[in-house]
């Protein structure tokens, strides 16, 4: 697959090629956004379309025809001129609360049980939509995800492609998703094995947002890193009496003048992630192992996955490496491995 | 102090005697509430009055005279039947939001000294206002506590007066103040000598209004033990990654039919008090302690400190008693040691 770099955030790639070129259309189609690629018969994207119309939050009511209004808004006029265009999605949009269900595959899962799993919904224009399904680890924390499946096997793709994944296959390989809800992710033998959920995202944004200590909280002008360091040490030095002790020196430390209300919202981003890793840690331990040392991947927001490497640092894991474009990357393969497109040559392409 | 048991909530004790017997006025303020105690010359309350006049719900603003008016409205009566009675508050009025700041007396905080810190202000109608100071623990993770400290020397002046607390004061005594930010204090020697605060009732809070586990809640009719109690083993047994990821499982057990949307809330709130109480037990680990086989105390609101209780038995603890009236014991009993009033019997009473 060629990589787009900055065009993926414009409405047309770098080489934009007639649609008589396109050989797919994706969907990544979440909570709240959607975004919709259309891929060339090499795996590269020609376009994009990036909208709010996630599945909480589409153009008028799902019993009212809210999916194929937002699937037309989208894809419409890529399928105008292509009809017989396939189309793949991944995310929410096959949860229950979705276009249709597509039940959750088990883990360990695989690429190929992905595939087994998808589920078709016939749109109103009478094209057919395929949507992979989600992953469930049952147990009794159980635990499910739905888009980063298709990430994960992206992610895999490109270092599959490049070789440098080969050796690491058996041992495993750890991939971190940071976001609203971060996932760390063990795959072995090209299968999701097992995976945490921490809600670090969003309960950061409840506790700046609707507790007490946003009310002293200023955000400044640029990340504050040396109080971002300072949360995550805390929480790995300190944070024996858990997150909702540590959380509370976010105020104590203004109260003492020792935090500004500048730098309250990084050295509590910082105390969230660093219990996180000081979670995972602990998990990891179960299993004789450790993030020291640890060579990992990272799928997700830039500036946030940076965030993620400085703190990672902090627990002696230095060589996170950033994935781009894993979700276009998944997609790709998905849809390849389901006979969707002919496959351009064996695995997707990387640059 | 003869306690007056249901009629704290009423405008007028059992046994209501004429204003003429009153000997002091006392406020427990806080943030969002206000309530009013008047005393007779041997400690037992009158009459009590509440209000919503918290420091954050002034009925005007603070700079056009919203304490006084706050203070007029709550005890004006009282104060017109016998202008020269001494008046005494504690709580977030001392902060540096409130009327006027009573600056932190720092651990070991004995009575005599939070006697020391006093902060008088005066009043519109010419009566001074005296603040009792908060406690505050310094350190890398500083604690504070405005209300709290007051509550704990009336707990403890109970515990003298009964004798119960002779042996373990030397031993120290843990009391617990669950809450919107529980606390948990270490007395040694009639000192507080250390403290936690954890944010267990506003991060609830947040969680059910503001995240994703809120909208698959539904508010049961009666409280679910046993939801409550399997988040509380969850939390003790599985909780090794933290909270920020147990917390996700309120979700997925919904989704995977083990728990029903009546019983989301009562699961959730037992992960955090699980881990709050994981979170203490690892912090009293550093000590040498534990919660196994300890008797402690338990001051706040008397579902609260049951569902607590129930807890606490999952961690071994089977001795946790109710102090109630903490706050009435604790703010007679500081005004006695300031001289404010003559103390009737050495200690406050107890019936």
């Amino acid at each position: 697959m060629t990589q787009t770099g900055s065009t993926l955030s414009t409405q047309l790639a770098e080489a934009a090629q007639p649609a008589s070129g396109a050989a797919l259309i994706a969907l990544d189609w979440g909570t709240t956004s959607l975004r919709a690629y259309l891929f060339d018969a090499n795996g590269a994207v020609l376009e994009t379309r990036a909208s709010t119309a996630g599945i909480m939050n589409l153009p008028r009511p799902a019993a009212e025809g809210g999916f194929d209004a937002a699937f037309d808004a989208a894809v419409g006029a890529w399928l105008d001129r292509s009809p017989e265009l396939p189309v793949i999605a991944a995310g929410m949009v096959g949860s229950a609360q979705g276009w249709k269900e597509a039940p959750y595959v088990n883990t360990p899962a695989s690429a190929d049980a992905l595939v087994d799993g998808i589920v078709r919904v016939q749109t109103a224009r009478g094209v057919p939509l395929n949507i992979v399904p989600g992953v469930l680890q049952n147990g009794e924390l159980p635990n499910v995800m739905r888009g980063e499946e298709t990430q994960i096997f992206g992610a895999l793709a490109c270092a599959d492609a490049s070789g440098a994944a080969a050796s690491a296959a058996s041992n495993g390989v750890l991939i971190g998703l940071p976001g609203t809800h971060a996932k760390w992710v063990m795959v072995r033998d090209a299968k999701i094995e097992r995976f945490h959920t921490f809600m670090t995202g969003e309960v950061f944004a409840a506790l700046t947002e609707h507790t007490i200590l946003g009310r002293t909280m200023v955000t400044p002008d640029r990340p504050d890193t040396d109080a971002f360091l300072r949360g995550v040490r805390v929480a790995r030095d300190k944070g024996q009496a858990g997150v909702l002790a540590t959380i509370f020196s976010t105020r104590t430390l203004g109260l003492t003048a020792q935090l500004t209300r500048e730098q309250q919202p990084d050295y509590l981003s910082g105390l969230l992630i660093g219990h996180e890793l000081s979670g995972l840690e602990a998990a990891l331990a179960q299993q004789q192992s450790t993030l020291a040392g640890r060579s990992l991947q990272l799928i997700g927001n830039e500036a946030l996955c940076e965030r993620y490497r400085l703190a990672l640092e902090q627990f002696g894991c230095h060589q996170a490496e950033l994935v781009r474009h894993a979700t276009e990357h998944g997609l790709w393969r998905i849809a390849a491995q389901a006979g969707l497109v002919a496959e351009a040559s064996g695995a997707a392409q990387t640059t």
